[in-house]
């Protein structure tokens, strides 16, 4: 049996290269390995966009693209749409009635939410974040959750709750292995520690060439080198970052150009815009090839949350039998 | 367009007189006059019995049998089962999303229950009780909820959660109205202030003639009355709000022998016996004609819940559409 690994993002904006270097690049590697599904969060996204909901139509498709221009392959991986799978918000119901409030407080994200506004001010739906991505990935009983380290502890409340109800009622839950990767986070444009498309700092993957272009020549570098001359410090420079994390290869002779002052920031960002730029214009093609055949993305979308759809209701007739609500077989 | 009422009952355990009183006898007389939906809660019977859920199983039947047993007319209402209504969840989801945990806590349950041992040992599902109440009322439009005073700020809630949704997105759900009723709360045979079977101290509605006669020989009276002909305080006396409550029409007789000592305890017990014999036999010979026939109890029960159903689908793709999350016509 293949592992199954389970993947997505909150339909909140467009991807772009921080996306790529965490999770995106790994996901078409993965999708070789693995039986993949990726998820398009949108119902998570109405957590801090519910009063925009037509920013997540629009983002659905957004991001679908994005997932199919950087090689995600639909005959590889089953790409699905949360809120068309009713058996995730069944899931979360039913695991809600055994965690506590404290377990969910203690989760890294909803303390650190909680600290800025307090819980009392906190959405009943955010502060339940953590048990509908516990739903997420035991209805399609991923095996496998490529997490980095910092969401070490949301992939083990999952386990712990995928394991209490296997406890309390059958064993037929799934309890997912952590895939603990790199998943750097890339540094924005400005030097800020996370690329964001609303912090403005972002090089989105569907960048034209000249786009691409004019981003970096306006990204920030180490402020000490006035001159081209001057040494510089690549390890607080973004343009250094990137090319650590899309062109590795080059690192020796761009640290010690930088280093040295014998390589101007300009030649540096001439080398890393056209090494993105080998990374790009293959994703622009397909991205060209997808918005040419709209209904396919559809199709594509329709098809892979069917797929998911077959799945969740299997798990769930296993779930209700689990929980005796079987009650007319 | 004739109103539709929605009522319901967790399914924890058998139904008594208690529930015949304060709700179940003005149901019998609303399903002539609204359109009647009757909701089996087994979701929220999980909040307090997740660990028992064989228990809820059991009393998915037997409250279906007090309902028909009681006069509940599968012909006039629709009798369906929560969790066979993933819409239902949806909904919960959905709404959970702007509904702040403040809020929730305000809500009376909640916060007599926080008090009782603190917000964070709560379990996440049973505080958001109130907007599962809420996806309860909103799937099926109910436009009518009959309430007792106590439960008005719970129907609120509802309303306020059905108006934001209605403002946020677009005024598709329907804002129900309270039915306000006497709903009076049954003293138990102990004469604690409640009617519980947990608490031993109930009249179940499937009680044989020997055993009511019994449970009401047992029943607390008016402990100053050590003889017969002592003087009585008939509003002290469980027997006697029963009286109240079943045989309104022999009052005055009754509070007269009590208070002048002219007609005994035991009389009086006769008195209630019979009249309460006189509602409870044809319970029984109802019950008796399902119980003959378990098939036709399922088949009243999916017939409604597919009856449900068919609302619930409905009305889910109205919010689909209302919060722009139907990508695919």
């Amino acid at each position: 049996m293949k592992e199954r690994v389970l993947t997505g993002d909150r339909v909140t904006g467009k991807l772009h290269l921080g996306h790529y270097a965490g999770s995106l690049r790994n996901r078409v590697i993965l999708q070789d390995q693995y039986e993949s599904f990726v998820l398009l969060a949108d119902v998570q996204a109405l957590t801090t966009h519910f009063d925009r909901p037509e920013l997540i139509r629009r983002h659905l498709r957004e991001v679908a693209l994005d997932y199919l221009a950087a090689g995600i392959d639909p005959e590889k991986a089953t790409i699905f749409v949360q809120s068309m799978i009713p058996e995730i918000a069944e899931l979360t119901v039913l695991f809600s009635m055994f965690v506590t409030v404290n377990v969910l407080r203690h989760n890294p994200t909803i303390k650190s939410e909680s600290k800025n506004s307090g819980l009392d001010e906190m959405y009943y739906g955010f502060l339940g974040y953590p048990v509908s991505q516990a739903a997420d990935i035991a209805f399609c009983k991923a095996t496998i959750v490529p997490v980095g380290d910092d969401q070490l502890p949301h992939l083990e409340l999952t386990r712990k709750i995928v394991r209490r109800f296997n406890e309390l009622y059958k064993p037929v839950l799934v309890e997912p292995k952590p895939l603990v990767g790199e998943m750097p986070r890339l540094v924005g444009t400005d030097g800020n520690a996370k690329m964001s498309k609303s912090m403005g700092n972002s090089i989105p993957l569907d960048s034209s060439a000249e786009e691409l272009v004019t981003l970096i020549k306006r990204a920030v570098t180490d402020p000490s080198r006035i001159h081209k001359n001057d040494p510089g410090h690549p390890d607080i420079c973004p343009i250094y970052a990137y090319h650590r994390a899309f062109r590795p290869e080059g690192i020796p002779e761009i640290r010690e150009g930088c280093e040295k002052g014998t390589m101007g920031c300009a030649a540096c960002k001439g080398q890393l815009a056209s090494a993105l730029e080998q990374l790009l214009a293959p994703m622009r093609e397909r991205r060209a090839f997808y918005e040419a055949r709209p209904g396919s993305v559809d199709e594509i979308l329709m098809s892979g949350t069917r797929r998911a759809r077959e799945i969740a209701r299997q798990t769930m007739q296993e779930v209700r039998e689990a929980m005796s609500l079987d009650y007319f077989k």
